[in-house]
């Protein structure tokens, strides 16, 4: 006997190939014992998932899915609402994993066919408004379910749960993630990899944070967050040389656990390797990723990266005729614009690192220092085809019991590394955001999560069995107790 | 035509396997153009090296070649001089792989036998004294043909020789090497493991040492060699969180490489992850490393950890009636024996990862708090099934040209991982140690080196092929010039 039931995996991007491989092996796994135990199937009855993956471009989704067996690769425009109804329809769950923006219309005809609908980006406001419509539909709108946002608030709702049930206060909880290079990979100044465009990441390095250490609310401004960095050793992981930036509004987070009364410590960090954060201030406050229009770049004529460089570092303006080519020269100019020995000599060994010292000319589309600064960084920082990617999460919680007046210290810890197959690469980031987010389509098929509306990850129903799958599926989390 | 060679390899440990390996690969690899680049065969005659691997057991023999064509597996115990005659009387070279102190035997046989000799092992000098008669036999002992001593040399010589051909005077030479857990596997307090007894590890750190700096000559006690330890990062590999011990005595190396005379700074540090030595230094100075037979474990009755650890902590000399369970109470007690606060966390945290705080027996071949530590740390800090070491060697060399005065940084540094395939693992060590052990008798096999008697890889006929080899096998280094 076998249960047959449909998933519709949206976006052929890197993240929709963990999953639907997930969703594929789910007809090898579905009778094995632990499936039975954390999918709780009470009768003999085999589960077959067949999976539609859908793309603008059927190409892609055909590139994706190939050589997983019996998953269809589709042309689908989610803009097109008659094809959307069209392939909706035919399933019973639908995994998003289109931009964010694109969740809407999804979303709409979800609640319209009355078919649950999973996506791993952060529950906005236009989102959590739909509540009560998916709640009469009788459907579930699962959202956070990749990484950061998803195994993050699974680990952290699973051990400050544990600790209430065990009568338990969450005195702190502090929480350190990064999608980094492999140590091996990180092999530039940097020690920082792009494995996409780094306009975005390096306008996040302007973020303000806002996090409550000992009972104080600690606002950072975004022109100091590279400032604040300060050095993170993982304990039971003290190999990895990294550091750690406070990451946006962690105050919500003490909202979303429950734990905004009882915690006087709320620390949510980004990780990075150790020197990245000096090197990006250095780099910011020399100018190197201003955005306004440069002047060297907007005369119209082609113009080299050391001219570009020059006049960053305003080699015009000063009297010296030594050129600025090498890395002991930049060092000094560095250092002579106020910058520190040590930082200098990092920043400059940055700077020729990503060629900014070649004569060589700079695309007429950059037009400004940070525009160069982005081409630069993605040609020169991009992973090579045998580099492994690495995503490391770390929670550690204190817990104090009123009754014994003991207290107790949990940690979490995921540590996963790209892999690469027959030449093909699956980034750890594709693997610990596309797998969460397909569990989660299966928890919905398998009935095992029953809350209708929308919804996180932060109730027992979905985290337990989502944890124990992760787990079963070769996603290793270490726990600790001191 | 196919050229017909054999080779014997003595012993069939961890680092047999690559290189029987390698050594097999060649009738594959000798039709392709770096081969005929590298080894110069100028005829279209493709070499066959048939190889035999010989070991006390057949059954470590055979299990060390399974799935290695072509490869022959054979008992021989090496004090049976007539086997030993019959086998080496069969190759062309004998690759030993046996410990240091069966080198002797092997080299008599291969002398009177008139074959070639490689070893992975220090030239010492019995073996410097057989220089004459392997000379007037025409072979070649080629020893130091490992990793370290071994890759390092040649990757040392490479640079020092171009240096010199460019009337560059080498001013600073520093070498760096570590055999480490991959920073995955590094997941304990000392961030170390054992592949083998740690006796010999935990001895080598009272070695004392020798260096020169900006012409000083330092040296370090043994006793003194853990609080010696400074931090240190590979400069394009910023991730490693490393620190850095003298190596033994770094002035021999001046001789060897025959810059003793130029060179103001000649140091060799060995590589172990931050936080090792100081915590190595705190064992060792509570007494966790005293080899003298401790008075609670020769009572004759049987002792648990936790006993032996409140021995070893003077717990027995204080009046305080807590016990030494937890993590906190151990920290405790190491501050009051005089140590910080924050080495009394580290070592506190170590001491429990061991289990030394366990009511457990300890076995009666322990008869001193070293025994006792050795048995622990074997047990517990070991690589399990699917963790990988590391071998990571960095050399900096500054040149200086006197003509010039210029000044320009060379560095080399070679990082290499343990790989799993089928469920079995080559480590790091094995491959770096084995195969420029093989790549050895292959040059001797194709006549490449000419020198006959008691060799290192210290010459350009020997260095050069052998790290162009290297790198077309896979073994990758990097070469930076500044």
């Amino acid at each position: 006997m076998r249960k047959k039931s449909a998933v519709l995996i949206l976006g052929a991007g890197r993240v929709c190939r963990p999953a639907a491989e997930f969703l594929a092996s789910v007809r090898d796994i579905s009778s094995e014992q632990w499936y039975k135990t954390y999918l709780g199937a009470d009768s003999e009855e085999q589960t077959d998932v067949h999976v539609i993956v859908a793309s603008l471009y059927l190409k892609d989704a055909k590139e994706t899915v190939e050589g997983i067996s019996d998953v269809e690769a589709v042309q689908l425009d989610v803009s097109d609402s008659e094809s959307l109804l069209k392939y909706v329809s035919e399933v019973d769950v639908v995994l998003s994993l289109l931009p964010a923006s694109c969740h809407a219309v999804v979303a709409k005809t979800c609640i319209q066919l009355k078919k649950h609908l999973v996506t791993a980006s952060y529950v906005d406001d236009e989102t959590s408004m739909l509540h009560e419509k998916a709640k009469s539909a009788g459907i579930t709108i699962l959202g956070e379910m990749g990484l950061d946002p998803g195994i993050d608030h699974m680990m952290a709702m699973k051990m400050i749960n544990e600790a209430h049930i065990r009568k338990g206060k969450v005195k702190s909880f502090t929480s350190y993630c990064g999608g980094l290079p492999s140590p091996a990979a990180a092999n530039n100044p940097l020690a920082y990899k792009f494995s996409w465009n780094p306009a975005g990441a390096i306008k996040a390095g302007r973020n303000p944070a806002k996090y409550k250490s000992n009972g104080d609310i600690i606002h950072v401004h975004g022109e100091d967050l590279y400032d604040s960095a300060t050095s993170f050793r993982v304990p039971n992981l003290p190999a990895f040389a990294l550091e750690c930036l406070p990451n946006r509004n962690s105050l919500v987070y003490g909202e979303h656990y429950g734990i905004e009364s009882e915690a006087s410590t709320i620390f949510r960090g980004t990780l990075r390797y150790e020197g990245f954060s000096m090197i990006m201030a250095t780099l910011s406050k020399l100018g190197f990723f201003d955005s306004e229009s440069n002047q060297v770049l907007s005369t119209g004529k082609r113009i080299t990266f050391d001219a570009l460089l020059s006049n960053i570092l305003k080699k015009d303006a000063d009297n010296e005729s030594e050129p600025l080519a090498g890395e002991e020269e930049i060092s000094k100019r560095i250092i002579k614009l106020g910058h520190s020995k040590e930082t200098a000599a990092k920043a400059a060994k940055t700077i020729v690192f990503l060629g900014f010292n070649e004569e060589r000319e700079i695309l007429s589309l950059c037009k400004s220092a940070f525009d160069a600064s982005c081409y630069l960084m993605e040609e020169k920082l991009a992973y090579s085809g045998n580099e492994q990617d690495m995503v490391l999460l770390h929670h550690e919680v204190e817990v104090e019991f009123p009754e014994s007046k003991r207290t107790e210290k949990h940690s979490a810890t995921l540590l996963e590394f790209g892999e690469i197959k027959n030449g093909q690469t699956t980034t750890a980031m594709a693997k610990t955001v596309g797998i969460p987010a397909s569990i989660g389509a299966l928890l919905l098929i398998e009935d095992k999560i029953k809350t209708r509306g929308v919804l996180r990850p932060l109730e027992p129903e979905v985290y337990l069995p989502a944890l124990e799958i992760l787990q079963a599926y070769g996603i290793k989390l270490m726990e600790k107790t001191e």
